[in-house]
């Protein structure tokens, strides 16, 4: 028995993509639940025992819980080889992984000071700064990926779609939430549209009820 | 052909002690090659050719480049599972991977906040905030990973070394260096006591010059 706790527009989406094309390649139905994040919910006591940190995703395995993203989805894929959500050969997963880190380690935590700069400074004017400077190092993590999928093709490993496609589609959607229009990335923007119209993106989108539509010209 | 590219006292740490415990388990010689980074030769041309992020761990097989920390040190215990890196039992190493992934995104990316606001901030008071912040946040990293420590034992998966081992002690260090002083966190001071007794980690250590003491009381 698994269930994947996820947060609609979240990080969670990277793994809930791949629970869609798991499905899709073996049958397996992996449960989901949503976590309201804007509401709290990661902060409620049964949440916290379940995962001390309070964030998504999450997924718990026979009752056993495990966080983090990269953990999870190494997991899943282990676990589900059939659904091809990263390499098989070892040297093209070391790659896999080596993106996925860094996703996962530079470009989300760099999106996280745009969303939340009160985590990183306490005065008001500060805060403006980090935001700002952020919003630049941002840009450079979406220039770097969209010269890697203009390298590669159709998706960023190459021919299949795999966890780092749905972490660089939820990039461009917080781009645009932080004020970065998709159209000045014209690759990465062809790129994601791309992967949305994978059918286990498309449906891990509806679930969640979200779309690329997130920027708003001021 | 491997050869490992690491910084003195850097995060190249961790998969330095992986490759002198696969040294010790397998009698597989990987080839270490020092970084001097604050000589800034992360950012000649050569180097840039192998990484373009200029960042050590770099780990070149055949001639070919991979970083990230994460994706290495994966690398590593799948090519020599002798070593017991991390654990063979699926479930016991996605824990792992999430506690390494953690470290990673998380506690690294906190300190790096302290040692260099600079990348997070432009004005010197927002610096400073940044700097204040960071520490108060990396000291929680730290309290957390002492809870995790005084909990398992003698390591922090349980009876065998691993890279996560490695980290913590990088860590500590590191805190000290941001002005924690490691007598402030005894559970932790014993726990990575124990581990730079180990000999991998005694090895890497002497390899890089580096010891325990790097606080300095005010
Ligand atoms: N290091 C975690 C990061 C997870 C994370 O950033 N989750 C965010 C959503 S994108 C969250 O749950 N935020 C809620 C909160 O912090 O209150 C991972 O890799 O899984
Ligand atoms: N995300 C990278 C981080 C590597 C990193 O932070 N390396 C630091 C040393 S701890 C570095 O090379 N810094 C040199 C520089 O930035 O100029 C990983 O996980 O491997």
């Amino acid at each position: 028995m698994m269930k994947l706790y996820f947060g609609p527009g979240a990080c969670s989406f990277v793994p809930h993509v791949g629970i869609e094309a798991i499905k899709a390649a073996t049958g397996e139905e992996i449960e989901t639940q949503t976590v309201k994040l804007h509401k709290g919910e990661q902060q409620t006591p049964e949440y916290l025992a379940l995962n001390p940190l309070g964030q998504v995703p999450l997924l718990v395995v026979d009752g056993k819980p495990l966080n983090q993203i990269v953990a999870i989805c190494d997991y899943l894929d282990r676990r589900f080889p059939q659904a091809g959500l990263l390499p098989a050969d070892s040297w093209q997963r070391a790659q896999a992984m080596s993106l996925f880190a860094w996703m996962n380690n530079t470009v989300h935590p760099t999106f996280t000071h745009i969303f939340r700069p009160s985590k990183f400074a306490t005065g008001e004017a500060a805060q403006a700064d980090v935001k700002s400077t952020a919003v630049a190092a941002f840009r450079e993590c979406l220039e770097r990926i969209q010269k890697r999928a203009q390298e590669a093709g159709p998706f960023l490993l190459g021919d299949k779609l795999s966890f780092v496609d749905a972490y660089a589609l939820t990039f461009l959607r917080w781009g645009g939430l932080g004020g970065i229009d998709p159209a000045s990335l014209p690759g990465y923007q062809a790129y994601v549209a791309r992967v949305a119209a994978q059918p286990a993106v498309a449906a891990a989108m509806a679930r969640e009820g979200i779309n690329l539509d997130t920027y708003k010209a001021k």
